[in-house]
């Protein structure tokens, strides 16, 4: 990750830099807040990324990479009282902070400056531009919705669960690469090349994330291990042990969704995940979206020297320990 | 409004041709329900009218029409969330009939789907909408977060309250008919009267609808009358008491907020009112915001014929009585 380092610490200067009206404050002092509380920046990083494979200064698609991080933060504040989450990066979100209502709507307004911000772009690529950020977004809430509607449904698929977090995570990697190479002037093979990089990088990325909530080394995570075991929550490794369990196993999985004793409930379940070799079956399909990531990568036509701190950064995403 | 007619029957067709995809139910079933609710369409007429006046079709500027009517839809969703609204229009509303994440959500796609439409627009023009729409979805976003405010605040004073309408409801009917003078290439100066006449109405508007609260024909008001008094709204009706009122009146006032007797409390707040005349006050305040906007909208180099139509809204807006 070293050499991603110069590219976060920019990213985070610049986004300090992002304005808002000092009122209303129960408006922007919300996102103030929110913009503050750090996170990897893998998206707007991934717009830098996107322009300097093709010559373009990170400097040109500043603008458009902040668009991607608010949009994202956007997500996440509206995400965080869908799933009723009191804490994000260790603070409170922003509605425990404040309240529900200040959170819906500063989260509206969150979304309208990331529109903001993508417009500081030449006028001639604000047609493709903005049309990208719209279908991503709107794909975004589509895997939103799909995620929420999985809690109630007893009939979800490995196949419904990788459309998901494509949706809900994926799509907007890929748009951040996209819009980067988009005003570089990228060919459009090229532009598509990338999409599908990003797109099955977030794939790979997301099933780490699954795998991390049970198998994470608990010094190092900064939440608890066994979240999504005790939340019931239908991870790919969740779905996977149902794909392979016997009936009796099924039961006991069925059963343990109903176990009060916290500890008990996450050891025995990881107990018979590991007897299903549940993890190595998720690693070998995160495997194969990073396979398939690194074959797009390999197709865009510039030098390979060039793609070097985009594999790092692909690298550090399926191989995070945090 | 028999001349507004064609343009109401133009919006409510071209808004059934907004299509969404089938899936997922839960983010897009909600939008087709609620874009079928029908109301007064104003803002889309407007749009349309403003385009009209110099010469270009409605055809051609109904994508950004309906972008405006969407965007207000967007509004609409996530305010009777706030406001734990249970019905609109007679019909229950998103958050009722499902729930508050699918009105989270169903409500941010829609905002992006107002983007979506406004981007059908001649490129060259583009960057003028997106800017016109950027600035005003955030002031729109700055009026309800001080609507809210004001529950809890008690130094809230008549500017400060004009001030909230002005950015809740007025920008939006000014960006309206402003976008359908820009894509008519209207000048700069016509544009920019056009937008006050806009605003000044809107204001016009707001204060008629506080007025309809508590004097609306029982009869032919959808809604209760009183329902602001009920909910102890700081109203311009009630702002313009307070400011009027004795120490003794005050307190007759305050008490009546914690009145139980609902039909007790409206009565005696209006009869307190009616002493006081704030009525009238209101309506001379809603008529110098009509003043304005006419004489804005006289500054716009047209000849007056074709302004006609726009003046029968402007005049429908202040009368109606429901």
């Amino acid at each position: 990750m070293n050499s991603l380092k110069p590219y976060t610490e920019y990213i985070e200067s610049e986004l300090a830099k992002v304005e808002f009206p000092e009122k209303p404050n129960n408006l922007y002092d919300p996102l103030r807040y929110f913009l503050k509380l750090g996170g990897k920046r893998i998206r707007p990083i991934m717009t830098l990324l996107g322009a300097e494979l093709f010559g373009t200064a990170k400097e040109v698609v500043i603008s458009q990479a902040l668009s991607i991080e608010v949009f994202h933060n956007f997500t996440l504040i509206h995400d965080d009282m869908i799933d009723e989450a009191p804490m994000r990066r260790n603070q409170q979100t922003v509605h425990q902070k404040w309240d529900t209502n200040i959170a819906i709507l500063s989260g509206d307004a969150l979304v309208i400056k990331a529109y903001q911000l993508l417009s500081q772009i030449e006028p001639t690529q604000l047609p493709t531009a903005f049309e990208l950020l719209n279908k991503t977004a709107l794909e975004v809430c589509e895997g939103q919705i799909m995620d929420t509607d999985f809690e109630t449904q007893e009939d979800v698929t490995i196949a419904k669960y990788i459309e998901m977090i494509r949706l809900k995570t994926s799509v907007l990697l890929g748009a951040a690469l996209k819009i980067g190479a988009l005003v570089a002037q990228a060919s459009d093979q090229d532009q598509r090349n990338l999409y599908n990089f990003g797109q099955n990088i977030g794939i790979a990325f997301q099933i780490q994330d699954d795998i991390l909530d049970l198998y994470a080394n608990p010094d190092k995570f900064g939440k608890q291990v066994g979240g999504d075991v005790i939340a019931n929550k239908k991870t790919l490794l969740h779905l996977t042990a149902i794909g392979k369990a016997t009936l009796e196993q099924r039961e006991i999985i069925r059963q343990l969704q109903n176990e009060d004793k916290l500890g008990f409930k996450v050891n025995r379940t990881k107990e018979l995940f590991d007897q299903l070799m549940v993890k190595e079956d998720c690693q070998l399909m995160m495997q194969d979206y990073y396979n398939r990531a690194m074959k797009s990568l390999d197709a865009v036509e510039i030098d390979s020297d060039r793609k070097q701190t985009l594999i790092e950064l692909a690298e550090y995403l399926v191989q995070r320990d945090v």
